[in-house]
Order: structure tokens, then sequence, then C-alpha cells
């Protein structure tokens, strides 16, 4: 674009940043308006609102309910650019990223795109076990454990039945506890009327992790509340438990014992994108970029890395941990790095990490809290849980739609989206095949 | 299963029925309780309530407002056994239904599983023409239609963005007058706020018809508001036109007119499903089985088939259109015919379709609506379209959803399921190169 007296973004830094989810968009959110031009670059059309994604996953909710389009959220900004596109390449020393249909110059960089599920190097536990990253994972996920149940109820062999109806979580963590809890619900509550062959209350889920308990970074007496809570849900919980293998409908503890299981899957771990290790920067074990005190990339004091994607030990000796609060803090920081430096100003002092506590759901009013030394369980953490998630939905509609979801379930024990839109069954049966 | 005195289904006759759209679940549903045993058959999981898919199409719903799991449908009917499976013959010599996974025989036999899109024999039109009759239908056009306005946002050949930003729409019958007039509005109000390089109300909108008027079966007057209506909405209202070629982003008119559009949906016919034809009976035109007058397949009595997949001409001689009411007034009169033989009492007077009345939503509080001598047009045949179709939809979380639905988009103008979930960005491409 031609520089011109009259063109109010002449010499206007422009800033590219990598991924909306909650890093991207809060650093879109945050920077001062008409400072810079702003664009914004993901390959999906919405922003997904993560913690909720194990409802899809279990058929509570739809993909609509926690997704809202990013252009929507920035409509009102005219200098945020908002692209559906795909980056291939990056390449620090021209200040240039690459996509699909495209090539983007830059003065400033966010990297944002996050993680994915990782399998420690065992990566070919993939195509048995999948991830809960994106709505595809989680249709995929609804779609399997409904037309597990679907095949069982029509299935002469026994064997096959308890295969089809052994539900296997690896990783105890929020996410894994979650999804456990909701599978409990629903095979124990939800669908035992639907089926009249099976009895899906025999359904067996399993909670494999590797730690000594469930909800490592809470206090031991929530981890405790949890895992009583899941195994009164009918959750095999196992802990201090090394799964050693995955194949087709298995799983293998490091104790030799052998889980047949059609459904299994991966809470267990996340790597970075395969584009941070392209960068030839430093990362860490799981594939996460390195960042200085200020969330740079060492370096080039130009580009950012924040969210899933950045590791960093923070100012005050606290590793930040991978969840959507510290993500949303680091966009905002680092959009007052930049204003800062454009506008001549000093420079903010290095990241902190400010821990508003965490929480996690495992079933119909139950939940662990704990905020500083504050820990609360059962319907108050539950209650709190509720209110703080459907607080933080993007979109008016999304609020409004998910807490019907969620008030409806709660009086009828009916989950709203039982849909399988995708048959698998051929899929579950080739898997099974020797 | 063996007959004894004691199993209280000793001696049961055992009715098949085949699909599970508004004629099979009718019938299960008006078929006396205990009276013999059912087993319903359906592809998919779900019952859909088919009228209002062109608003999953338009980002207006999500596929879990518009469909119903089968089993929860039936879950009070003991006799009721609901199958998940696809059927892939059927002999009806030896009374046996064969699917994918087990083989049925039945005393009596119900077939309903409807029409699909059909091309008027050049089913080649279908690769670059997709049809709405099902749920990945409406996805598939949900993200074409969403995909081409963000390829478009990008695209720097003024051509392309014409030919993205350009929706033919075949057929001027309900379901494609709705779906152009939804389109309208997308393009003109919705996404209006969403795009900055673009101006997504210049897209154009082709409605194609071949009859003289916009739906036919309705009275004059009505065609032509609704014309009138779209018209409004910016829609390129052709009638008498009939197409002659469709290619990839092409559709050729006969008066040879060539209308280039990256995105072409075909409502313009449907045809039975090919298992129809396999029976080896009398077919119509369009490929749906021609039965008696009390629905019985001729040389069959112990066959019936019913909805969108039967064509009669009743005893008052009123062609049954293919419409959901048509199907569930079939579906409860099979059941009827059914009953009364196995009772042995009298059969039922042959088969006579009571028309209710038609009715066609054109857009934003637009409408048209038929009973008999009554004609309505404009808000409060609007209203009427609302609440009828809001009764009409199974399951009472359904209800609250969509109505939530809509009276959030109608306060707004904003779409609530907006979200491109397999994004199609290279199919759009490579069917674009020549």
């Amino acid at each position: 674009m031609p520089t011109s007296l009259t063109d109010p973004t002449a010499g206007r830094k422009r800033i590219v940043v990598i991924g909306a989810g909650f890093g991207g968009v809060s650093f879109c959110q945050s920077f001062p308006e008409g400072l810079a031009d702003i664009t914004l670059v993901d390959r999906n059309n919405y922003h997904l609102f993560q913690p909720l994604l194990y409802q899809v996953a279990t058929a509570d909710l739809s993909p609509a309910d926690i997704a809202e389009p990013i252009r929507t959220i920035f409509d009102r900004r005219r200098d945020v650019t908002v692209l559906m596109d795909e980056v291939t390449d990056i390449n620090l020393r021209n200040r240039q990223v690459t996509m699909r249909r495209q090539t983007l110059d830059y003065d400033y960089l966010v990297l944002a795109f996050g993680a994915r599920t990782g399998y420690f190097g065992n990566n070919d536990w993939a195509r048995y076990a999948g991830g809960l990253k994106g709505i595809d994972d989680a249709l995929n996920i609804r779609n399997r454990v409904l037309t597990a149940f679907e095949e069982a109820e029509n299935c002469p062999d026994p064997e096959q039945v308890r295969r089809l109806m052994t539900f296997v979580v690896v990783g105890g963590g929020p996410t894994g506890v979650e999804l456990a809890g909701a599978l409990g619900e629903l095979t124990r509550r939800v669908l035992r009327r639907d089926f009249k062959n099976i009895d899906t209350s025999q359904a067996r889920v399993f909670l494999i992790q590797g730690a000594p308990r469930l909800l490592p970074p809470y206090h031991e007496a929530l981890s405790e509340y949890a895992r009583q809570k899941l195994v009164s849900l009918g959750v095999d919980v196992r802990v201090s438990a090394r799964v050693t293998r995955v194949g087709p409908q298995q799983v293998e503890l490091a104790n030799g014992k052998i889980i047949e299981a059609a459904n299994i899957i991966w809470c267990a771990g996340v790597e970075g994108h395969p584009l941070a290790r392209k960068l030839g920067l430093p990362t860490d074990h799981a594939g996460r970029l390195k960042v200085e005190a200020n969330l740079r990339l060492s370096g080039h004091p130009e580009a950012f890395a924040i969210g899933d994607i950045a590791a960093l030990t923070d100012a005050k000796g606290r590793e930040v941990p991978g969840v959507a609060p510290a993500a949303l803090q680091m966009g905002a920081y680092a959009a007052k790095v930049i204003a800062a430096e454009l506008r001549g100003r000093p420079a903010p002092p290095p990241f902190v990490y400010f821990d508003k506590g965490s929480m996690a759901t495992i079933g119909r009013a139950a939940a662990v809290l704990e905020v500083g030394k504050l820990r609360l369980t059962g319907f108050f953490a539950w209650a709190g849980w509720l209110i703080v998630h459907l607080a933080m939905l993007v979109g008016f509609n999304n609020k409004i739609s998910v807490l019907t979801e969620w008030i409806f379930r709660y009086i009828t024990y009916r989950q709203g989206a039982r849909i399988i839109t995708t048959p698998r069954t051929d899929e579950l049966v080739r898997d099974a095949a020797p």
C-alpha cells in the first residue's frame, strides 16, 4: 500500500498473530485500537472455547455452542484483519509468514498456535487413541461412543459387546477427569433408557493416570474427592498406572494388564505444534518454544510466543501452566509490551502468571475448586464452575444456548446432541479385525 | 426365539419398518402397543425434522436442533426395536430384509425410506450441485457457503470473487424458495458486518424455476408474493428457466445464459431410493413405488409403502404429494390397516389424503400460508409457520433450543451456527480449475 499523508494507516506497524485461541484473541482484544495493523490468522473460522470441548464429545453440547466466528468477535475492530488460512512456513529472518494462499510481511509476530495431542514419541498410538483438542476430535469421539452402543445392542458376540462397552481415558488431568466423569454419567444415567438388549450401566470406563493421584497440581484432598466421585459414577480409576502400548482396541499397562476397549481416548499429553520445532529455536521436552521473561523469542525481539506454545518459568519462579487463564494473561501482556514500544514508553516488568484458581467438574453437582487457600468440593464448587464457564463463553447467543442445554440436562438427565453425524460403523469393525 | 405359553411375545407377528422419517415414525407411534413386534431400521440413529433442514444449511440451526435419537422417541415402547443399520436387499418372496449386519424375517413390511435428490437422469450434475436431503448435505452447503466468503475476502482476482459470491438455487418449490430467501438474508444482513474487503450484500443469489411461477401448487397470488419478497431480499428469480447443463462452477440455462457460481444447490427434483427399483415392481417416472388404494404393494398384501417412496392417486382422485403431513397420514393409515387385520376386524376404507394446508417461509416476517380457501401472507403467515414448525419438532429440548435460536436471530440479525466444521477450501479451488 503506498504511504501517503491522507492514509490513516500510513506508516503503521504490521502485527501478525497466528492462532485465534485464548492467547491470540486476548492479544487482539487487549491491543490499543488503531495503534497498528493486526492480521489474525487461523485455519478455522471460529474461536473455540476449549474448556467445554469434552461436553461436545459426550453429546451434551453442539459444536456451535462453544465456537464463535472470529470475524464476529472483531467485527468492530477496523484495525484487525481476520484471515482463514493455514500457515505453512515462518521465516523469522525475513519476517515473513507463508500461508497456503498468501505471504505476509510483519514488523511484529505473535505465535499463539497452541498445542496438540502428544503421545510421548509413540505417534503410532494416535491411530487407536484419538485426542481431544479440536471440534473434529470431539465429534469423532461422540460418533464413536454412540456407535459403539448401537453396535453392542445388535451384537451376538458377548466378548465384542464387552469390548464395545469399554472406554479407556488415558490421563488424569482436568480433561481426562471431566471426560471420564461425563462418560460415567452418559452410560449410567442418560443412555440407560434408550437400549433394550444391553444394559448401558454395565459399560466400563477406565481412567488411567501415570502419577500417583488425579489432578496433580491440586491439593491432595481435592484429588481424593475427585477419585471418590468418579468411582461412585462407576469409573475404574487406576493411578500410578503407565500405558506401555496402545493397539487396535487394546491398551497395555506397565503391570502387564491388557484392557480390551473399542474406545480409547488420549488426554495424557500435549506437545507443541510442529511449526514451532521448524523455527530452529530452543524448545522444551514437549516441543514448546522457550521464551524470555517478556515472552519474546531469544534473538528475535520482534517475535513473541504466548499460550500453550510458550514454555516459561515466570519472574516469580512459577512454571506457567498450559491453561486458558495463562494464555489470556500472556496475550494481554504481549499486547502491552508491543504497545509500549510503539509509543516509546518504558517496557512493562517481566511477565508474572497470576493464578486465579483452578476448577474441574466431575459430574452432576460435583466439582473441585481451588483458589489460593480456598478449597471447595461438591455442589458449590460445581455451581462456581458453571458460572465461571458461562461467563467466559464468548458470544451472548452461546451463553443462552449452553445455559438452556445445561438446565434441560440437569432436570431431565437427557443429553441434547445424541446424534451420530458421520457413522463410523465400518471403522469400528475394521479396527477390531486382527 | 422358541414359542412358549409363558412368553408374552409368543406367536406375535413381526413387522419390519424401513426408514425412521415422518412415515416410519408415524407408523410406529400409531400402531397399537403390544399387538405385534415392530423392528424399525434406519441407517442413522436419529429422526430428522427435514422441513427445517435448510436452516442448518444457512447456519441458523445446529444439526442436533432438528434431529432426535430414534431410540429416545420409542424408549417407552417395549414392542419397538430400533436398529441402526443399512438395508442392502429386500426379498419380497421370502419375506426377508437383508442389512449389513443381519437379516430379518417379517410378516409385514413397511417401506418408508423416502426419496433422495433426483437430477432427471443427469446424475453427473450431482458432483457440482449437491442436494439438500440429509444432515451431511446441509453441513456441506453451510461449509461451502461460509468458505466461499472466506475465500472471497482474500482473493485478488475480481472475477473469482464474483464467482465465489454467486449462489444458484435450482428449483422453485418450498425448499428452493426457503433456501434462496435464507441465503438472501444471510448475505445481505447477517454476514455484512463480518467482512471488510468484500461487501457481502453484493453477493448474488439466483433462484431458477422451470415452471412459469414459484410454488406451483399454491394460489397464484401467493406465488407472486413469494417472488416479490425474494426480489426484495436481492434474489434474482428466473421462472420458466430450464437448466440444460451443470458443470464445475457453472449452470447453463435453456436460453443459452451461463451463470458462473461457486455454489450451486439442487432443490429441483427427488427420486425414489434405488432399493425401490430393485424390487422389480411398478414405479412411476420418479422411481416411486406404485401402491394400491390401501398402500399395499400389488401382489404383496403384506408389504406397504408410505411417505415419499409411495406413488398414489388417492380415493378422491388427488395425487398424494411428497410432503411431511402426507407421510404422517400414510404411516397412521398403514398402522390401522395392519392392526385391523391382526384383530380380525374389517379393513378401513381406502386412504384419502387430508390436505391441512401448506406453508413456506421466505424471510424475516415473510411467509405464505394456504389452508383450503384461506390464504395468508406476511407476518401472520410467518408467525403461523413458526408455531406449526415448533409444535411439530420432536423433543422438548429441541423446541426450546430452536425457539431460543429464532428469538435471538430475530432480535440481533445474527446466525447461531456460523462455523465451518470441515473446511472445504481445497475442493472449492479444485472444482474451479478447468
